[in-house]
């Protein structure tokens, strides 16, 4: 079992849990008049806020993913298990998405939705650590500098979805503002690390 | 990231969002009578229309956004996000397409899909220009006669999806007709630039 | 634009459409009793057969398909649109059997579900045909016998689903029986090739 | 036809059905109060538990069949035939899913999900025993006891579904926490494996 191999894999999921979440809009019924296509629109505004956000997180997680497998170079059984439940909480975010979409103002809705986040989050940075953890599945030549940021922009997005659970049962409307932090605090960390490898060589 | 994983994404997210588009034909329901084909068949001819139309763009999308990764040798985070943008838009055809397909006559279920084609072209346009201006993330050596044939065939897609977008508001039934033209508009920039380079060879 | 690019969305469209089939069978509503399990299996049986009969069809396409690309080094503009004429057909098939597996009894919904297969045929057909005209995108080398072989097992795939679709009109339920001949006589075809190639060795 | 091909169109399909596994949970409807977000989530733990146990043994299926293929170097017209019926239980799985998880206390639909796991462990053994048999599709130099493993490995999944199968007549709510041994029984026999290569080098 090749690292290729679990790459593949989670293109294929990612790609499916990104388009399946679409089907969170509602769709017209048939018999219903032309007087309804105003309200079907623009009466589901935040789902679409929602497909928006749901895509722009899965993107950033895709991304972290596939930056990740760029330094591992081999897997092994306990690796292998935790992509595995990783891309089952892939899989689970269209269902998230839909019911935060709906009950926008439930408490326990968008818990669950932080919850989804924050497993992915936690996932990723297992992956992450397990695999570097004594440079077992990467070169032993990795900048441990690399490794480092690797762990922070992991911290990062556990720090951010665990912000937006508290923020949810405070006001459940908050919370969606939390989560673009993720893909733009990923941004800096990457950033910083860009900066960073300039300066050492 | 290389370009490689963007294309595996993107045959991906194309590959499901074109097999979704035909979730939008009406299927028989349970316990309903034979006399009913008929009419299920015959009844939708507008769907089934709608199925081609948005398969076909989608394909001519596809098309160009592969072209485009033929000559883009590299990536960077601006870059990456402009792609996951487009992937986002690409998602929601299949949604925009059953909108439009019932209720082809209404303006603003119409305007709706033509403006997620026009954000599909204008995207795909901003991934052009952005990957080659000063040759940012293509060799040194692309002619830059083929990075301008290029930004042409971005701009006739944006051009006939603003039209068909104008035509929607007068005439929704009549937007239908123009969209056509964006893949037989590419192919003709397409020729001309095959037999520029002949000429040039 | 490769071929190794088409053979990566045909990949893609065939998975989900061959998973897509799935979604043809009824499943248990909320609220139902124990009780309806049985009906729920026993009483599509037909469904069953006809999730099968799709699976395998597709899967004898999606073969073929890739045993003429396995010749065809090139492609060209005409080309790529046959191939997305055959994909959009493929994107087809999971309506067209839900269609035939619901009204089974109803010569219109089955001589759909036979058009369906014939456009495959065909279109596949002119692909090869296309191709290999004057060694148009093969090597020069292909041996002339592979070439007429390709297209004898085009011809017989078309023969049988028109066939077929000449049943539907007499009896219905007698036309599922005639597609096992698809995959039954590629297999001759090429069991007959296989031999031809050995003698020529 | 190369085992690449194969092996693409196996990793759209797990992902497909590892992600339509989650259409297996009931999403909320248009217009339900927030007081039901409650009675959502808590009121189908026993789908959850489902979504992860199928999702958990589709991974663990897809991992043999890699590691298989890892072997396999050629294939042939029944062996191809082989893996075109195991995608097809693959496919089914979410169907069997659903059904289980909706009627768990019903003895018909527990037995449908162990037959469905049944196929896909026998059709996967089958799919070894074709290949290794006297070096068919696999290399002459293949370690006999790396094939002995193999077959032990396929034994021990029939075996268990074949208990789980047992169990769902006897008590269906049983037969749950039987399938959880698939991929621990796996687990233990690569380990063994492993091993073995140690010692042997």
């Amino acid at each position: 079992m090749t690292t290729h191999r679990i790459e593949g894999l989670a293109d294929g999921i990612f790609a499916i849990a990104m388009t399946l979440l679409v089907l969170n809009l509602a769709l017209p019924e048939m018999g219903k008049g032309l007087a309804e296509v105003h309200s079907l629109l623009f009466g589901q505004i935040d789902k679409f806020l929602n497909y928006a956000l749901s895509f722009v997180l899965l993107a950033a997680f895709w991304i972290r993913h596939h930056q990740q497998f760029h330094f591992i170079k081999r897997t092994d059984g306990k690796h292998l298990w935790i992509n595995i439940f990783f891309f089952m909480f892939v899989g689970l975010i269209p269902f998230s998405t839909t019911l935060a979409g709906h009950y926008s103002r439930d408490s326990l809705a968008e818990v669950f939705f932080a919850s989804n986040i924050l497993m992915l989050g936690m996932l990723l940075h297992w992956n992450w650590v397990y695999a570097t953890n004594q440079h077992r599945l990467v070169d032993r030549s990795l900048d441990p500098q690399q490794i480092a940021l690797g762990k922070k922009s992991g911290v990062v997005t556990i720090l951010v979805a665990a912000s937006a659970m508290g923020l949810a049962f405070a006001d459940p409307r908050m919370s969606f503002f939390v989560y673009p932090l993720i893909p733009i605090l990923q941004g800096v960390v990457k950033y910083r690390h860009r900066r960073m490898t300039g300066a050492t060589a």
